[in-house]
């Protein structure tokens, strides 16, 4: 399936069919659009808002993860919603429906992990509704966050021909623990907002292919990655699961989720400023539609927008 | 247990270690508390918000209920909660845990009944969350509201001795039905936050005995309550209820829970406007702890604050 060709079953297409059933939901003036990474307030300009909701046995194991780390990566997984808009994140409100076999010392864990990950960052845990089921744990936070004077929101749609694709720090293998240690890149997002002006930014939370796919989608261009800066911008946990798996490190990179870096696709004026903020280039934005990797033999492959996407 | 003893156990137990843990959620100069019906936003002083998290088999069932009707009750609990302090709702965020067999017309009607309940009350749904797994649906919604000119939002630790208690409709039984099919008091709510300022409110979620008790704890009172007008506040539904259960419609009308009803303390100088506003008295605050009820023989018993409680 090329990336231009609106999928007819998955998340994407549930996104879209829900986006047409809400007409009235646009927010006159607002910053921001649906399919971003945070929701407008009609109303109240200089706030964002967004909400994830993470279930046990599908964004994280409680059988091997403990209560503390699942509250720290369900508040860094909200924070870094903020960080792909370039917002300073407020305050967080909770809702839990929390397993019965769950201890209080497991609760009182799990709010504590949440709220210390959300303290570091300014923003507090100030609310949340409780609940319990005999069915696993399912978390979900909302966080609000302020758009910064001289600091508008970056979207997803104004990636232009030209305009190089970078990432934040090096992507694949993150299943192998970072998808719930990770440090959400707040202060670098809000940085970038206000010095760079990126043209589109998100935080890779499916996948580099499926994220990117998605500006593309959302600015109406496409891209051609370069297999040698792809390479560089592998992390190692990508190889480590390579060696495990019998997959390519490099399809590690492209494709697996949460590893929760900012895709920033900047103009070609801002190299040397995205070299000094340790950004990685992985290549340029093109007028061409599609997805595309080259070898050194500059021998062109389309890469498919897979990740990880709900409700196929 | 009489309702002026902390519980060690329970949710209510479990909200006040919650409490304990977060000293910084406090927000200075906030008109509400941890533990009101929303919570604070930092830096946005006319702002609430509240989460509310629904469950398939527990709050809903989707083997019995159409998606849309589950959709209105996701989206109006979460409305009741802005009635519940007097405060205009403004937008909300949905965030999702889709069962794998519901198809896509199942979401789209529950995103409907979402979206349709709170475009009646000016609340649109801007955004949200959508995943999936091999689990029952699990849906939260966050709404945010507003904090209207000369209506300060209503706690629950202001009741004092002599106010009277006001219920808005009939209570009990809401299980035949109107658990999922209410309309939450948002005009009603706003409207006596600015004319008749009451001294407490809140939604009964859980059922008038519980819910009042959380009043009397708030506000260190105790409570009686008439046995004829509880009688006369009670719901034809609750009537209905016990002949198919044997338990007294009085039972079903003070502990049965998600009546969506607002429960009112008002000074004893407002009973003529309340009655215009079409409340229904309940009963009066007193210095002396406990709640209470008294017959007409103005024996009294001790109503043991027991409802819907999660963790216990």
């Amino acid at each position: 399936m090329r990336p231009t060709e609106y999928p007819q079953r998955g998340e994407r297409a549930l996104v879209r069919r829900i986006r047409e059933l809400l007409p009235v939901a646009r927010v006159d003036g607002a910053a921001v659009g649906f399919g971003d990474d945070m929701a407008p307030i009609p109303g109240a300009a200089d706030l964002l808002w967004t909400a994830d909701m993470l279930m046990d046995g599908v964004d994280f194991d409680s059988r091997q993860h403990d209560w503390k780390t699942i509250g720290h990566k369900a508040m860094a997984a909200n924070l870094s919603d903020c960080a792909a808009m370039g917002v300073q994140p407020v305050a967080a409100l909770h809702a839990v429906a929390l397993a019965n076999d769950l201890s209080v010392d497991d609760v009182l864990a799990l709010t504590a992990g949440i709220h210390e990950c959300g303290s570091r960052f300014d923003c507090p845990l100030v609310g949340g509704d409780t609940n319990s089921w005999d069915k696993p744990t399912v978390v979900n936070i909302t966080v609000i966050g302020r758009i910064l004077p001289d600091c508008a929101p970056v979207r997803r749609d104004g990636a232009q021909p030209g305009d190089r694709v970078w990432v934040s720090g090096p992507v694949g293998g993150s299943i192998l623990g970072r998808h719930l240690t990770f440090t959400p890149r707040v202060e670098l997002g809000i940085r970038l907002a206000r010095e760079l002006r990126p043209h589109a930014m998100m935080d890779i939370s499916d996948g580099v292919a499926i994220d990117l796919s998605r500006i593309l989608e959302a600015s109406e261009v496409g891209a051609t990655l370069s297999a040698a800066e792809v390479d560089a911008a592998t992390h190692d946990d990508a190889r480590r699961l390579a060696e495990q798996d019998g997959h390519a490190a490099r399809d590690h990179a492209l494709h697996d989720g949460e590893d929760f870096e900012l895709l920033v696709v900047l103009p070609p004026n801002a190299d040397d400023v995205a070299h000094t903020l340790g950004l990685l280039p992985l290549g340029e934005i093109t007028r061409e539609l599609g997805l595309w990797l080259t070898d050194a033999n500059y021998e062109r492959v389309a890469i498919p927008p897979r990740g990880w996407e709900h409700f196929t």
